[in-house]
Order: structure tokens, then sequence, then C-alpha cells
């Protein structure tokens, strides 16, 4: 069988079950590739792994500032949360700050991202609102520097002037043309950029990079999103989930995002080891998988995080969950395992 | 982007956002190999798309007549199905026909495969026990050959006397030597085979086939158990469930049956058209998704039923909400689409 592109394999006892393409690239802060897999240049929707990008437009507006809003909100306007009480009342005391409700948001709502939650949902026959979206943060966000561009309204409209900024934003980050950025529309209505994944990567470098960066003024954008999303772990995802698991486990060393539709990005700030890889500066990495699988992609992003040897075993165990879940069946007897047949190579 | 081995694509706006390999198969009962896409000899765990072979091996130790069960009792023995009431309530009255209790049952309770359902569980704080386990009308059916057998505990060993038939009978409709039939652990913790992707085809093939068949002694499990499985749809899958919905369109022309991780198996009864593809006698589908993704699964299993022009557009249409579903955003707004990119070409 042909294994070429295959990152993931599972197994049910002797055969093959099911197997998943992916794409990994890992970067420098100044873009170099250092390895990859698959193919780096696939462009990839990001969704939401492009929060802190969309973030720096809604910073770069002087939002934060103007409302008051603090890094905790910073952590949310970047999250793909749970819809935690934690996460709903941060969206509204946000909203507050705005003298707006959930009236002006231009999200929906939809299942939560935890099972725990959704169960509590549906015991209680909640109907979410927008506040619950797992993207409010972003929207709310968005709503602000739409505010203060002077037009509230429809500001997830691509012809926006938020939503023109975000797209300069983007395509500075990534360094690419405007028109090497395609967009489409996401989950939760804003437009969503695409790019080659390698560009991914380096987004997330230069995360880290800014983190790293004795406070220079055009750092200093990235490097408070780097902070909010590292500090505040629990609002850019919930209990449970890989991103804040992960960020918990790196106490501060990496950021992580998920992109829905599985896509990853993943900073890690300048350490011997990223110098040993040979990066110049931080060290990013990105990885898509074909299939859209999010349990797969936990799995491929924790295989990576391993073989490149980022964090301790005692930080990289905190994640074993999600790296080697155990294939049980209904009586609780292990019925197969995974296998990781992808390399790291130079290009 | 390389598209080989690729049958399905989702695009948001004009970014390709998934990639789904798949391989299909199609040949007629004698097994002739009419048309395929990607690895047709891909050696597939069936999973419970073999569960009509496995009740031909029940059916042939005679426990459908020692203990008065009935038709719609042998398409529960071939069903995944959605733990309905009617479905639950049918796996005791078919227990009791044992005089046996489902503490002799040795699958496990799990999630049901219905939404609607699953929401009333969590609702009703509701914990699933083994009768309401997906397979749990194949579970009797094998605790009643295994008594008949002389020996009723732990039927789901692979040395039991019951999965010494089902190996014989599963290797012998595949027309496989036992030594090309690899055997793993299912969810529900019976034995599950893997073979040759296009021997499912031939199983599917050969069940429409023994339905099209003057009553000949030699068919006449296999016709049972197509008439079973179609005429009772609501018992072999469930309301708003893909197997039941396909059934029910193609009004007894054909029988399909989704195995777990992304396999499908179906049978078409020989037609005019079955003649025009090139069919001696029935024609027999399978299909395997390479990510295990079963919404993706249905999409091209309907999509290979339109290339191949199987029953009337009307019939077709009926399976619409599977084969084209919406792809829209949570503010309702369509985001985006699928594609079809494979050919059936003859091999």
């Amino acid at each position: 069988m042909d294994m070429q592109g295959v990152a993931a394999v599972t197994y049910r006892g002797a055969s093959i079950e099911n197997r998943h393409l992916a794409h990994i690239a890992v970067v420098d802060a100044g873009g170099r590739m250092l390895c990859a897999f698959g193919d780096p240049g696939r462009v990839t929707l990001a969704r939401s792994a492009a929060k802190p990008a969309q973030a720096a437009a809604i910073v770069d507006t002087g939002a934060l500032e103007r409302y008051g809003f603090d890094e905790a909100d910073l952590a949310l306007m970047c999250a793909s949360h749970s819809s935690e009480t934690r996460h709903i009342e941060r969206t509204r005391r946000m909203l507050a700050k705005l003298h707006a409700d959930e009236s002006a948001l231009r999200c929906g709502g939809h299942p939560s991202l935890s099972d725990a939650v959704q169960r509590e949902w549906i015991r209680h026959d909640f109907v979410p609102t927008p506040a619950c979206s797992n993207c409010s943060g972003k929207h709310v966000g968005m709503l602000a520097g739409a505010m203060l561009l002077g037009d509230a309204a429809d500001y997830h409209e691509a012809g926006h002037p938020m939503q023109q900024r975000v797209r300069r934003t983007v395509a500075a980050l990534c360094e690419l043309p405007h028109e090497q950025v395609q967009w489409g529309i996401d989950g939760c209505n804003l437009p969503t950029p695409a790019f080659a994944l390698d560009r991914l990567a380096r987004l997330y470098a230069k995360l880290a990079d800014a983190a790293d960066a004795a406070v220079a003024a055009t750092d200093s954008t990235l490097a408070r999103i780097y902070h909010a999303m590292t500090r505040h772990p629990e609002l850019v995802a919930g209990e449970g989930r890989y991103c804040t698991e992960l960020m918990r486990a790196y106490e501060g060393a990496l950021v992580g995002k998920l992109g829905a539709d599985g896509c990853y990005g993943i900073g890690v700030r300048a350490s011997a080891r990223t110098r040993e890889l040979g990066a110049d500066g931080a060290l990013g990495i990105a990885v898509k998988i074909e299939d859209g699988r999010v349990d797969m992609l936990y799995m491929i992003v924790s295989e990576v995080l391993a073989r490149l040897g980022i964090g301790s075993e005692a930080q990289r165990e905190r994640l074993a969950a999600f790296h080697h879940p155990p294939l049980r069946n209904t009586r609780g007897v292990e019925v197969g395992h995974r296998s990781f047949p992808f390399e790291l190579r130079p290009r």
C-alpha cells in the first residue's frame, strides 16, 4: 500500500484501518525551512489558527487601550473557546466595555466544542447565542476595531475597513503579496485566509520571536499576543482541550493554536534545542491534515514535538492522552494502535 | 496539488479545505471487476459491513428455526442500529426467546449512533447497557448459535466454535482461502474480518444475486438475509440514517450496509441497467475511505450510485441530504462546496 504523504496510520490488530495524509513545515523566525514532510507549500485555510494575526489587526487599531481590554480579553480574542461559563461571561463583560450587547455580534451559536459543556446544554435545553460562539472574543475585538474605525455595522463583510486591515496585517505577517492570500468565509462568518503552510509556521515563529525580543516597538503587538495566549491558556480553548493543555505543559515556552478542519500552528521560543535544530531565533511549526480530522491532527502535532525534541519528556508526557489515546472497544479491550510513518527532512 | 486517489474534495470559497482518499470496487456476482477507482484490492476491515456474512453463519446453525426468530429479528442481526426504543425492545424480546438476559451479551454500551437518541439519553442521564449496543442483534444471534453449538459462554472469543463457523462462512462467501482473511477485534468485541475490497463488493453482489435467483437451496440463506434487510430497513440503521434511507429509496432493488471507520457495501439486483454496466447477474459495490470519515463516505457512495446510474433520479434525490449536504456556517451562509474528482475505470 502506498505510504507517500501518510503521516498517521491506525491499525486494528495487524490490519490497516485508516491512513491520514498530512503536511508539516518547520521554519525559523526568518522563514527559513528547517525540515518538512509532505507539501509544506500546501495552500491551507488557516481558519482559527489565523486568530493571532487577526488579533494583531485589532490591537493595531488601538482598541485595547481605547476600551480597556486587558490581557485576558486579548487571549479570548485569539481563542476557539469551549463556551464554558468563564468564556461566555468574559465575552459579555467585553461587550459591556463597548456599551454593546450580543445583538451586535455577527457570529452564530453552535454546539460547544467541549463535550462536557454540550451535555450540560442538552440537559438544560440551552440554545446557544452569538456570545456562546467559540469565536466570540474575536468578534468582540472586531466590533471594537470597527467602532474605532467609525463603522460598527457588519464588521464581518470582506469590504469593511476592519477586514481590509486584517487583510493587510495577514499578508504582512506572512510576508506575502496580497494576491497570494486567498480568502474564504469562516464558520463564524468572518473572512478567513488561505496561504502556504510554511507561512503559517513563519507567523507562529514570529509570535515566539517577538516574545524573545527585547521590547522593540515593531514587535510589541505580537509579543502582547504571545504573552496573552500563553498566560491564559484556559481562555484560548478550555478544560481538557489540546491548546490549553499544550500551553500549560510548556509553561510559556511555546504558543499553539488549532484551526478548524485540521491545521495547527506552534511558535517555540529560542532555546538550546531550537538552535540545535538550526533555527535562527524562534522556531515555527505548522501542520495540516488533509482529511480534517482533529483527533488525528493532535496525535501528529504531538509526534512532531517529540521528533523535534521540543521540551522535556515530562512536558510531552502531559499530552499523552492526545498523542497516544488508547484504541479501546466498548468492552474496554485494546484493539489497535497507531503509527506515524512520516519523516521530517531538510528541504 | 496531487489528486491521485482523491475521491472527494471540500472547498471553502475557491480554496481546497480537505481532500479524501478512497477506493471503489464494482463487480458482478461472479466476481468479475467491472470498474474501479484507487486500489480495489485494498485489504479492508469490513467491520459492520460484514454483518450479512456473520448473520449467514448464524442462520446456518438453524438458530432462527430453533428459537423462533422472525425476519425482522434477522434484520436486526445485520444491523448497526441507532438504539431507538424499537431496536432495544426487539433485542430484549430476542433474548427472551433464548430464555437469556443481557448479562449473557458480550458487547458493551456506547453513545447512540443517532444524535436524537443520544440527546434523549443525556437528558435522562441514561447509561446504555449491552442491549443498547448498535450490534445487539448480531450478539443475540451469535449467542443463539453458540447455545445450539452447546457452549453459550464467551461466544465472542476467536476460538469459540461459533466464531470458527463465522470464519469459514466469511472465507467461503468471499471465495478466499482462510489465510487471506485477517481478523481483528471489533468495537463490539466480536472478531472482525479484513480482506480485499473487491471481495466485499462480491459478497454484496451475491446477496442481491441470491434474491434474484429462483429459490435454490444453496442460496436461500443469502436470499433470506437480503429480504430481511431490505424489508426492514428501519431496523438495519434507524430514522434518518443512511442505510435506512438508501434501502427505503430503492424499495428492494438494492441492499446497503455501513462498516465503521468508513467502508460500505451495496448489492444491486439485476436489471437492464446492471446488464448495460456489463454485470452477469447482480452487481456489487464496495467503497473504503482511507480517513474513516463516514460523512464523506456517504457522499462518495451516493456519487458512485449516480455515476453508475443505479435507480431513478427521483430515488437518488431522496439521498440528497447525504450526497450534497450544504456547507453552511453558524450564520447559515453557504461557504463552500464539494467535488468528486474520481473516475470509475475498467480494470
